[in-house]
């Protein structure tokens, strides 16, 4: 694969970029058409690298990109699943180039989805390109590539469900996660689950002079820190009643292991340019994002946020919430226990409303699994060191749906790296992972 | 008088609309050019209505009108104060006019200035007239209107001292305040002081994906919540070390003669559309604004607060916080109390700063003053009955900065009612109180 690399260098870079000038940010209604040309670009890069089919299926959503290449129905099958939707880029001021426009700067490609997850799914699309080529392809082949994942899936697991058949396969691959670090490959063996709500607290009917009125009415802003402020305790554990009723406390032993994982706190914090880290008492850093629930703000506002002062007592205040959940906590149910935790601690004086965005259960993996072995493999001959196998903070509530719909595992081999800031501004991938992630599946598909 | 409003009702409208059309809010530098044509439009208005001169004064910020008509150095001097400059009108989408296109509706003139302070600061230039062209003025009349009220007046104070001479006069006459209702006239007999800051949380310097770090460090929304919440108790009582050294508690007396102002609590919540109430604690709502100091929330922002959802843990977190103050508080004093004790209790995971925005001291004026009394007679004669002496919860800090200054007290004769909404969507003005405004200060001017 590296030879291969080497001489369609430049064709990849220009396929690439093909995807990543395409604003296809899901979440905002007027780049709808650019989902649609995302989709239909897809389609041409499949058909070319080999597929015998491939087209653009629409879902109640955005839609969904379904390619195949059947080598022999007798073979295993391997889906691999990516996403073509992108996070938005706001705030657009603090990107050092047009994240529409990819920019190679120091041996690293910068745009929005450059490695979240055009950049990762473009690795499985030459990857197979090259096996396909090079006749050394022992397995059928299927991509689903979707356009609602930043925004919670909402429609693939209906059409998965309506497209069993089609979708069969032995095993789900699936690059859309980090490695630990550029010299410490990694597989992730799981997920967490995401729970994503937007609440408003509504005070006064209009907003209002805070001389004539401040002191005598609630203010919705300070409610709602209150509100917010009550969510976790000083020990770091989340107050909703039964949030943790369903969390599985992992073993001495479960937990010693993935201490395993080299974690240097003092570079960590470095990185981050933060004194100190903060999490649930009695647990380790990597515990915290790995086996253990949280819950963060992601965005608040409320009143004159524009420059200068304004004296206003605000109608309204607004947050958006998330939890991200660990294996066994289902994502409705602390989506209902949240809602009416939340509704339960609203003082009489305001109004609370509670919307639910998305979510998606976590999941975990058997490490002895043969694509485990063979991912292990693969990855140990390109990076010269055996990968150890980690628990991802992030969530992919999808690849749990399709695990319980379609039956088969999802393996996840991701090549991003702290590093690339994916859904921040300058997201970018660095072509050595670029790289290293070909030739690493090229290899999972020759151990496999 | 009123005959007078009756003859001229279409010019006076015309006048009013040609000042209410600029877009004079001085927060914004893109208004600058806006501020300036509204002071000429002032001198042109203070000229026609029989001023011997009148003039546009550069500060350091925004410009000053003063305009005078010496009748006699003898006889008593009025210096009426007024201000130009509106506050920003976001959030747009919610006028149901346009906040600089000036609409009469049902008996009210809607538009940003609408009352604050441009409709109040108008009365003053017609009942001048008025006196002028009748031959009745008995008095000595200045005139000073800045452009900078609404930012906390930065530079009228140091140009008032630049201008002891020009400004010398027996009272201070303002109309920037409201009545207590329709039916219940009121002079307001004190306002209350400012601190108005701005703060900044710092969490990790970047934003970051809430998966890969949620729950492993400190997310500064979270943060700034829990050290907002923390900033006023159960009781309602504002924790910022030292806050109430200097509040002066009223005599039972006293707060008996401030009870005797009618005040419907059901009509009040009714109004605002809230089950409840909320402040200090052994405090009545009407002692609550009117001689307690206050903490309120004005703007919050931070993290994505776009359409849908975004997975992001943000860098920073802001909000802009004041405090309202009672007579005796020093306004520098409470800022530095405040940015002392929000640093205090950062926590060492995070990075904060706090920037001051603008502020100023309340004050009193004795109601067995004659200017008072004077008020006391005129109002009571266009209204039917005598006016309630009142504390006003809003805060007007430069007024105290003049009293101090020119060694003078000013006299608040506000003619806006609650239903205004000033500084909101849709300020209005009814004719009826612009109208009995006119009335009540050309009657100020007889018997003062």
């Amino acid at each position: 694969m590296k030879q291969y690399i080497e001489t369609n260098k430049e064709r990849f870079f220009e396929e690439l970029f093909s995807l990543l000038r395409i604003p296809s940010v899901s979440s905002l209604e007027k780049h709808k058409p650019d989902m649609q040309k995302c989709a239909e670009r897809l389609v041409e890069l499949l058909m070319e690298a080999g597929a015998d089919e491939a087209a653009v299926y629409p879902t109640t959503g955005h839609p969904v990109v379904f390619g195949q290449k059947m080598v022999d129905p007798s073979l295993p099958t391997v889906l691999v699943y990516g996403h073509y939707d992108v996070q938005p880029v706001d705030p657009i001021e603090l990107w050092h180039s047009d994240p529409f426009e990819p920019e190679i700067r120091d041996g690293a490609i910068y745009a929005r989805g450059a490695n979240d997850d055009k950049g990762q799914l473009f690795m499985h699309i030459k990857a197979f390109e090259f096996m396909v080529r090079e006749g050394g392809l022992k397995h059928n082949v299927k991509f689903i590539l979707e356009g609602e994942e930043e925004i919670g899936s909402p429609s693939l697991a209906a059409w998965a469900k309506d497209h069993k058949e089609m979708l069969a396969a032995d095993i789900i691959l699936v690059s859309d996660t980090t490695m630990i670090s550029e010299s410490v490959p990694s597989i992730n063996c799981g997920m967490r689950g995401l729970s994503y709500v937007e609440v408003k607290v509504t005070g006064p009917n209009k907003d209002l002079h805070s001389g004539h009125y401040g002191g005598a009415i609630a203010n919705p802003i300070n409610v709602l820190c209150d509100m917010i402020s009550s969510l976790i305790d000083k020990d770091g554990h989340i107050t909703v009643k039964g949030f943790y009723d369903d969390v599985v406390e992992l073993s001495a032993e479960d937990r010693a292991k993935l201490s395993r994982a080299p974690f240097d706190i003092e570079e960590y914090k470095g990185f981050l340019d933060i004194k100190e880290v903060k999490g649930e008492a009695g647990y380790s850093s990597l515990e915290r994002t790995g086996i253990r629930p949280c819950l963060d703000v992601n965005g608040i506002w409320g009143g004159y946020i524009g420059e200068g002062a304004k004296t206003v007592l605000p109608s309204v205040a607004h947050a958006k919430i998330s939890m991200r959940l660990v294996p066994n906590q289902d994502s409705a149910t602390i989506t209902k226990l949240f809602t009416e935790h939340f509704l339960s601690i609203a003082p009489d004086y305001v109004k609370v409303e509670v919307t639910p965005h998305h979510g998606g259960d976590g999941f975990l993996i058997p490490i002895s699994s043969p694509a485990y072995k063979a991912a292990e493999k693969a990855m140990t001959e390109v990076y010269g060191i055996e990968p150890v196998p980690s628990r991802g903070g992030g969530s992919i509530p999808i690849l749990a749906d399709l695990q319980r719909i379609l039956g088969i595992d999802p393996l996840l081999m991701g090549f991003g790296l702290e590093r690339d800031t994916i859904h921040s501004p300058n997201e970018s991938y660095l072509l050595k992972q670029l790289f290293a992630g070909m030739e690493a599946i090229a290899l999972f598909y020759r151990y496999y």
